[in-house]
């Protein structure tokens, strides 16, 4: 039997001008994480969640997760976990995402006080945090209250993780889910984990995210004289660092893309007739590509070779260079040592630790051909997995019927080239299906000036997001 | 018949401490000419040298250059011009120094306040100036000030030209000396150019300098992207703009420093007998190069060959790169535009705009050997051409035998491998001899942390430049 949505729907319309003040006031708040002076801004976004959430009448708990590592006496934001519903009947979904924002002034080039919502003639709503993540979270607070007045009951118990710090490394948290996923821990009843934190592919389709790519990244430091040389007096008598370094960092990729480093390419899955039939209906075009990038230097002249490359296959890139001049204008320097930074995105079956040795050693192959007398050092500076789920599983099913019922469209089923590492943390600490359901469009603008939200995507989310709940018990049912 | 020296020797050795009075007063006003809000100090140091002069008897002019280009208010420091005997059975020497100095602070990592001079136990005279250039400047003012105290005639008229905006490109200064030098000009007598800016090779035997390699400072910048990108959104779908400019960079010199742009080695004259028999009565040891370098990552593991690639042979050295990730820590990011920056310094007779036509067409070449969809383009930055003079002319012979008078040994004939854009200068505008004639010693880290100048070259160092002008004097006669 079909969910009846009508009367929740309605209710979502109705409320829509309140859900708006919700969010203004969630984004007046400039919860930064990565400044440490916006810290009792961050804890004061954690407080308001509480108070929402308490309103609504969950069992809310703010969880200190003690002093920040390397910080002398700044705490951490908590992590706010709340439960809605308790039924041994129902099943229990777990939603997670994140209260704290990017860093945001004026002076980057906002067009408008990025803590002020401003929400102009199209309906576009921009403000730091309301794509990112502040518009998601408040989507399924919403959601409850949608059905709360509507008289709607929920047909699922709903467990909450909210944290304060995702922007800055999610410090602290992989311990956390850890503890509260085993026995007698907070999320320990959890049957099914979603995440509303990523973007659809345009602007028109939701799309339903079943993989990430991993990301190792690497320094490759070269030194040489024991300080900055001037190279009038020195050019020339000295090997220098910087020559050497752009040589090894040359070796490392080609201008398509093709990773040169040998042993690499052959560790990736190859592509099933399966996998290959999810691309077609793929929503996206060339010239999406082209918009995103604001140039048409892409690799490939395909939708589907362009959307492999960014999700099932690696990339390396060079991202930059420590110790060198880099300032506008001219300066005589020879520098004494130089980090090149680079990481390769991975995707299945990479092993990270034979990624890091094929590295290593590659490396110290080219560097060794240049005869050179400096001194080279390879390290990994940090390395997150991939992550790859089946797209056909009863919560990916139970979202795909949701979005057809609210948007009238199947969802794209897509993978991501970037990383979302508690993702994997979910997945390996509860062992259960995690969903990545997002409502924002690739236009929001996340980690950018001029961060925004469309109206549309905020309230036809916010019914996406009540309406899978729906499904979601629908399926659970079946299994 | 020689000079009498004995009772200048006498005397400054009997002012010595007034002298190091006088570079106390000077290195206690802080002449950045780089900060603009230092500008008043830098006019200051000025009238300091106007009134220390005039006490001395000079007739002295204090010359505006006018506001400086690209600032709204900023005036110029002013150009010290001075004359110090004008008779016309003398020949006329022309001296030239700056009175500016480079920033410096206690938090760059100074031991002392780099604006108070601190003499240690060895001697060392420690702050900002010391030894760049304002010693040597009162060095000329000292030698004045014991001739006439000691009752002994200088043999030479003297012309005095003393900027103070040497650190910062000496905005101006090229026009005014071109002016002077013509009839009717303030510089229009002299018979010979000396400059005291440079330092010896090592820390014990003085050098005469006949040769400066010239500079030409390229940018390369290569686009693609719009904008900047996350590197797991768009890695391995987008052509990287770093990718292609590693590679190009590395196409640039070798591990040796042999530079691989065809045609520029070909410029290069050849290495004379005559030229080869100066390097090997130099005093220099590789260990002298290890101490300065810091460490043993020399090209060549000979005197000669090291020298002859600091002052005779061209280098290229790749400073740095605009618009990449340059901090410390991981950033994923794909630039979109990255300008490297590298130069050639240039030696007899690479002409400048070969060069540059050679490096333009290399680049193009090697980028277009890439396949890159993304765009190239190579501009010149800056050039200052290469100068060469005879060692052996009248005033080069009586520096070196004014140096073997105080010194006891005959001088190292050195070049340099940096530039000194003014000796060009006043060489096309005089049409006369030009002699580097440094005092300072190899260890005195001017530009650096913890300059100095040994108390010992700046009383011997006053010797030498007013025993040159004897020396001068009677060379002179001879011609």
């Amino acid at each position: 039997m079909a969910p009846q949505l009508d009367g929740y729907f309605k209710q979502v319309d109705k409320l829509s001008e309140s859900f708006i003040e919700r969010l203004r006031k969630a984004v007046a708040i400039p919860s930064v994480s990565a400044d440490d002076k916006r810290r009792p801004d961050v804890v004061k976004m954690s407080e308001f969640l509480v108070s929402e959430l308490e309103a609504l009448g969950a069992h809310v708990e703010s969880r200190p997760l003690g002093l920040q590592p390397g910080k002398k006496d700044l705490h951490l934001p908590p992590v706010v976990v709340a439960r809605y519903g308790d039924s041994p009947e129902k099943r229990t979904l777990l939603l997670y995402g994140h209260y704290d924002v990017q860093p945001a002034g004026k002076s980057d080039g906002w067009a408008t006080d990025p803590f002020t919502l401003t929400v102009d003639e199209k309906g576009r709503m921009y403000g730091r945090g309301s794509t990112d993540d502040k518009g998601p979270v408040l989507g399924w607070l919403n959601a409850i209250q949608a059905h709360k007045e509507a008289g709607v009951e929920i047909p699922v118990n709903l467990l909450m993780c909210f944290e304060g710090m995702e922007e800055y490394g999610s410090e602290g948290l992989d311990d956390f889910i850890e503890k509260e996923a085993k026995p007698g821990g907070f999320f320990e009843k959890a049957d099914a984990v979603c995440i509303s934190d990523n973007y659809w592919l345009g602007t028109k389709k939701p799309c339903l995210t079943y993989g990430l790519r991993g990301c190792n990244y690497y320094s490759v430091s070269i030194s040489g004289p024991g300080q900055d040389l001037h190279s009038g007096l020195f050019g020339g008598s000295v090997q220098e660092p910087m020559t050497d370094l752009v040589r090894v960092l040359g070796t490392l990729v080609d201008t398509n893309g093709k990773i040169k480093i040998p042993g690499i390419n052959e560790m990736v899955v190859p592509v099933t007739e399966d996998e290959k039939s999810l691309y077609a209906d793929i929503s996206y075009t060339m010239d999406n590509l082209y918009e995103s990038i604001g140039s048409k230097t892409g690799v490939y002249s395909d939708k589907e070779n362009t959307l492999m490359a960014r999700w099932r296959y690696p990339s390396l890139s060079v991202h930059g260079i420590e110790g060198v001049f880099s300032d506008p204008g001219a300066k005589t320097v020879i520098p004494a040592k130089v980090i090149g930074k680079f990481s390769i995105r991975t995707v299945p079956d990479m092993k990270s630790d034979q990624v890091d040795q094929l590295v290593f050693k590659y490396m110290k192959d080219e560097f060794a051909k240049l005869g050179s007398k400096n001194t080279i050092s390879v390290e990994l500076m940090h390395a997150g997995n991939w992550w790859v789920t089946s797209p056909k599983d009863w919560s990916f099913t139970a979202a795909g019927r949701a979005v057809e019922k609210v948007f009238g469209v199947k969802p794209d089923l897509t993978r991501e080239g970037g990383s979302i590492p508690v993702t994997l943390t979910f997945q390996k600490a509860t062992g259960k299906s995690v969903l990545l359901l997002p409502i924002g469009s690739s236009t929001d603008a996340a980690h950018s000036i001029n961060e925004k939200l469309d109206r549309w995507n905020y309230i036809e989310g916010t019914k996406l997001l009540g309406a899978y709940l729906h499904y979601l018990a629908e399926e659970g049912m079946k299994a």
